[in-house]
């Protein structure tokens, strides 16, 4: 977004709809009370997506939400390519010829899968790409020859498609996932592997300080892995109300798609051998977890560094002195553009009131108001949309302190953020403990012994709730369910 | 493309491969001689993209040239938010509803339609994305209510598909049409509407710029124009083999496609009207454009806006100087990378010749060459691409020199373009002079009476050819079939 914007609101993103029905900013539901409506109600009215386009799991990403969006994205690209991944763009049209190296993964798919054919009469039969192996893959295979081609590692940015048959919800569960990236690399040897996916945690780790959250890192229960990778690293979001959300994983493949589609390389003694391969992907999900950790009653609360709007500039205007007001508020505009800062000037004809909610709403980092005070002592009133506080700042100072504070407001969204990442599990010893802790919204910590038994046993204690992964590092102690001696700490939650 | 890419080729975009087989680079055919093939070998020699993904119509978009590609996306996305049209993004799936609202064209499209259904039994049917309207317009007629909801005026970056059953051409007539961008607005004048189609004009020739390429500007024929639109200005590279390619249109739709999918607004006086719409779309064919016009013997030569490496370093080595060459060439490298300027050290353990001939393919800007006599003289050996010349210059200078060279260079393409393509074209006043022309590679420029007979018949002079485009300003003549008293300029050639 544009300095040049002076506050134009667009209309698209006013329109406010919650299952056909209007509803007004005002009634947004508090955040604490349904946290899943209140998520439901604040994308479409803080102007992220419209929910109406009539395709179920399918939306239209409104301007701002496309540009935060497109900023954590900028992100992304940013990390990537500085770390040598090269950004690649591969078809979505995937050939069955190609879906079928998997064949064991494709006959569980396929139901799941959306089926294109060109023309009415119906030529080729395609699927939509589900995901980025089968349509890469085949090309790693004709690109990787000898070990002088590896590594190669490369990513692209694109929609994947699922014919998601569970209830979808915008972001979280569609059936187009939308601005969703995969890194997909080829290695000569395990040690290579496992140090590309070392990489990609510290890539991933610094994605989750932009958007200012803290996410849970486990292992991926080993049965839910595909068979014969070695198993696969998970982020997850811990939402407000104590579900936990997948979100972005790093998966050490091993060699078992290079054994699927054929991927082999010559090694330096001129022996043919698999390939081992890393693949990470995540998406708009981080955007979730950001509209879900940082948000209030009020609406968004962006952190500065995706925010596309860092300041809106409201002009409290009076008869008297309106010309004055707006020509001070138009020169902070300016001397805040010049120094690459966005902020937009709220011109329109309404209440200071509403052009706060309105601004509130959509979470905009920072607020100065100028008014006629403003004008007498030549001080500015800054507001902080993160903790409502206020401050007043010269006007010669403006720029260094709102540069100052949109720092400051990254670290304290990302301090608040893991202080209630702290308070939000719960370390349990027995199965009454696991499911109180549950139903107090709260992720319990488990001891277990890594058996089916007691993890299927785990899932049978209340409603949805699964031990989702384990703790990276080992934690010595007794199983919840069967109290055998162990060394690994599990995440029991309800999850998305 | 970092500076920090110190010149690791990737073993990706050094497969080369025509139909399945393997041709090397030396044996790149000559533009003149045969432009197409030239074109075939060029585009997969330079690493842009590789087309051996086995879906017709379907290639996958290599590091290079993707990042050619997006260089180029860069520019639009700058000039559109610029002018205030807003960034947004529909799904992919149409449902059939949507496709039917305008009902005749979905009768005549859908066999060129990607049909699209979720799982193998079968559940909705949908099409994939063909263009904008079908995707965007219902959801128009949802935000626009009032003449205060109007204009709107946005645009998306998106994949279009359609099942081609023509000849395809990567990049030209693809089933995936990839980086494509439409700018879809609605107003309520037609006075309104004209002045964005104008503003839209611009844009375009700043996009053209971009790529430093003349293009030619037309009306389209009428009966090629959507029934009821008021016209459609259409820009035309004219090809070396003297053939036109439709390189973008801008669609002054009036008010026929908000009759169809019912986009009305309640005027001032609360009178329910019609919006008036512009469409405007474009993509990878601006990139066709740049590669076709500027693109030598050698391979490609990218106008410094859109080349991802401004410029390639070569140290030259000896074994006596190589550690004080190698110094040297890191030496200029960083201090390009310091004013940023992207850039590249080949350290690859090849010949100066080889190096050369590699970075030549990719159409860099600049060369900078390092060798002994370099590091006894204290001057650099600069080569640019596009004129072969060289000059030398103190390493004090070489950053003010590359910038003013890059600068310049971008200027000397369009120049030698615009010079190339006023040669393109011949007036005619015989139909005879017209063959003439048309056989000798140029585009026929004509009088013509603007009936159809007419432009039936000039259909029927030479095989392929028809009259694509009318000229912007009048002209008087006579029709060069008829002989009647006309107004109006037309251009005949083949057409991609």
């Amino acid at each position: 977004m544009s300095s040049e914007n002076k506050g134009e609101k667009s209309r698209v993103e006013n329109l406010d709809v919650e299952q056909g029905q209007e509803i007004l900013p005002e009634q947004l539901t508090a955040r604490k009370t349904d946290f899943s409506k209140w998520y439901n109600q604040v994308i479409q009215l803080a102007g992220l997506i419209d929910k109406r386009y009539n395709v179920k799991g399918c939306f239209v990403w409104l301007e701002y939400g496309y540009s935060v969006m497109l900023n954590i994205k900028k992100h992304w690209d940013e990390l990537f390519k500085k770390a040598g991944i090269k950004e690649l763009y591969f078809p979505l049209l995937v050939p069955l010829e190609y879906a079928k190296q998997n064949n064991d993964w494709f006959e569980g798919f396929k139901d799941q899968a959306f089926w294109v054919k060109g023309g009415v009469e119906g030529g080729e039969q395609y699927i939509l790409r589900p995901t980025g192996e089968p349509a890469m893959y085949p090309m790693f295979k004709l690109w990787i020859r000898t070990h002088k081609d590896l590594p190669l590692r490369v990513y692209e940015t694109v929609s994947s498609f699922r014919y998601e048959t569970k209830h979808t919800r915008p972001l979280i569960r569609d059936r187009e996932i939308t601005v969703w990236h995969e890194i997909h690399t080829a290695h000569a040897s395990k040690l290579e592997a496992d140090e590309e996916a070392k990489l990609h945690e510290k890539l991933y780790d610094e994605l989750w300080r932009v958007i200012a959250v803290k996410p849970l890192k486990v292992w991926k229960p080993k049965w839910e892995v595909f068979p014969g990778a070695i198993g696969a690293i998970e982020y997850y979001a811990i939402m407000p109300d104590g579900r936990a959300l997948e979100n972005g994983s790093i998966n050490l493949l091993g060699q078992a798609y290079a054994k699927k589609f054929g991927i082999t390389f010559k090694d330096a003694n001129g022996e043919e051998k698999f390939a081992w391969q890393v693949c990470t992907g995540n998406g708009a999900r981080l955007l979730v977890a950001a509209i879900a950790t940082h948000g209030d009653d009020r609406g968004l609360v962006l952190p500065p560094r995706i925010a596309p709007i860092k300041v809106v500039i409201v002009p409290i205007l009076f008869k008297d002195a309106k010309r004055e007001v707006e020509t001070l508020a138009l020169e902070v505009s300016e001397m805040l553009s010049k120094a690459g800062i966005e902020n937009v000037v709220d011109l329109n004809d309404e209440t200071p009131g509403s052009k706060f909610y309105y601004w509130e709403l959509k979470g905009v980092p920072l607020r100065i108001e100028i008014g006629p005070e403003e004008l007498n002592t030549g001080e500015l009133t800054i507001f902080k949309r993160n903790d409502y506080k206020k401050l007043r700042v010269a006007k010669q100072q403006v720029v260094d302190v709102v540069k100052k504070l949109l720092v400051q407001i990254q670290e304290e969204l990302l301090v608040k953020a893991s202080e209630a990442f702290e308070k939000s599990f719960v370390e349990v010893n027995s199965k009454q403990e696991l499911v109180e802790a549950v139903n107090n919204k709260k992720v319990a910590v488990v001891h277990w012994c890594g058996s089916g038994d007691c993890w299927d046993e785990i899932k049978n204690l209340a409603e949805g709730v699964e031990l989702f992964g384990t703790d990276l590092k080992p934690s010595k102690g007794k199983c919840v369910i069967c109290g055998k001696e162990c060394n690994s700490k599990g995440y029991v939650a309800k999850t998305y």
